[in-house]
């Protein structure tokens, strides 16, 4: 099944930002209600964006999301200091984003996952920067995978982000990603691949329609996650339809109850 | 490069058969022109509907485009007779639609085919039906590659086309023909895969959109090819983005001209 991890609670949205800084915890409610109607399977959590209150932002929105929310929290964070915190605070076995090769982030969230029950968002990212190519994305995903395994995570809950990139850049950029992850699923069958989808059309004109054909791309190639807007009726479509092309919709169950609620159209 | 084959000129179209009837020119020309400046490859003349009158139909239409036709024609049609003339009469040569492992199109179209200068559609169609299971695709593709080598079509003028099956009847469908068509590119690799898409969404509702996703995902697996309305300009879109993810359009201009032309929009 694709999960979609919905990443709209974030202060460094204007609208959000506003809300946690009045305490306004209808909007945020409303707000994560809304993620969950739309097919949202985790709610991303990040209040980094107000410097220097970060804690207590945290602190608050978890305390307001908490009561409506039915599905997992994405505790989305660089500071271990507040994701042992918030930690403590969620009542369902969270997914934490995220751990990166990037020595200083690597080496400050290791401890913390380590014996934790948790899934995690492994981005593919070191201190050279981006990945150059397919060898080079996959050479990251299986340091990742091999040293979170060795601290107790499945491989079952790690989400190997590739980390797409524009295909402005490279015409070649597409084709990096969607080999690299057939090859991280080949070697590791077990593991989820996610991502944000925007970056890959950074730079062109009409994104939505790049964003969009790309993600079907990816869930081909074994992308099985993806950090986005649930409500994006037109990427949610994309996915829907993507994934009753590829055999995971008996009966098209999927797709048709989609097309009912409005929200699949051509 | 994907070749679009414009599937309009086709006595099945009410509209088409009136003019044809009518011997109204003015009205085919330009709806050739239309296809041509929506980027076809190939413009698809089919004459069969009015009974009794295919063979100065299409005598007729051919006289009708040649002139403004700055593309080569694909003559479609199942009798070797009306070909033999047909074939006189363009300038460019052209493509043949279609043959099939039906022994009676097989037994009529090999002749005709064999030492002549053309490109030629190759129906995974047995007289058993449509194929059963993705070996199936395969196994028959084979047989038609070999069949047509073996009387001097070389395998870059062959354009298979496997024979997309609705969804709807087996959520197995869309995965089937996408492995067959990889299993063919890697046996062939010069051998192109064409086709119609609209029967994947046959009896679902909201069709254009899994229409559009499914050669999104045929692009990737290998189809360098379709039978399409070249003036559907969310099909032309989707093949023009997803070309460019797939690394074929260098600095995105492709894509770029697309969407200054108002032919790509999100």
């Amino acid at each position: 099944m694709f999960e979609v991890i919905g990443e709209r609670i974030n202060t460094s949205r204007k609208s959000v930002q506003a809300a946690v800084a009045e305490r306004d915890a209808s909007y945020i409610i409303d707000d994560v209600k809304r993620q969950q109607g739309a097919g949202a399977n985790y709610i991303d959590v990040n209040a980094g964006a107000r410097i220097g209150h970060e804690k207590e932002d945290m602190e608050w929105l978890l305390d307001t999301i908490q009561p409506v929310a039915t599905i997992p929290l994405t505790l989305d964070s660089p500071d271990p200091a507040i994701l042992e915190m918030a930690f403590t605070m969620v009542k369902k076995p969270p997914m934490i984003n995220s751990i990166s090769l990037e020595k200083e982030r690597f080496n400050s969230m290791m401890p913390f996952l380590e014996g934790k029950d948790c899934k995690v968002i492994a981005l593919c990212m070191d201190d050279s920067g981006m990945p150059d190519s397919c060898d080079d994305i996959v050479a990251r995903a299986k340091t990742l995978i091999e040293e979170l395994n060795a601290i107790g995570i499945a491989t079952a809950n790690i989400y190997v982000d590739p980390l797409i990139q524009p295909i402005s850049t490279d015409s070649n950029k597409g084709v990096m990603v969607l080999d690299a992850v057939r090859a991280i699923k080949a070697g590791y069958p077990e593991v989820h691949i996610t991502g944000g989808l925007s970056n890959i059309s950074y730079g062109l004109p009409q994104r939505h329609i790049i964003n969009r054909t790309f993600i079907t791309l990816m869930m081909d190639a074994g992308m099985d996650s993806a950090i986005i807007d649930p409500l994006d009726r037109k990427i949610m479509a994309a996915i829907h339809t993507t994934d009753m092309l590829l055999g995971n919709d008996q009966f098209c169950m999927g797709y048709l109850k989609g097309v009912r609620s409005g929200a699949i159209e051509s």
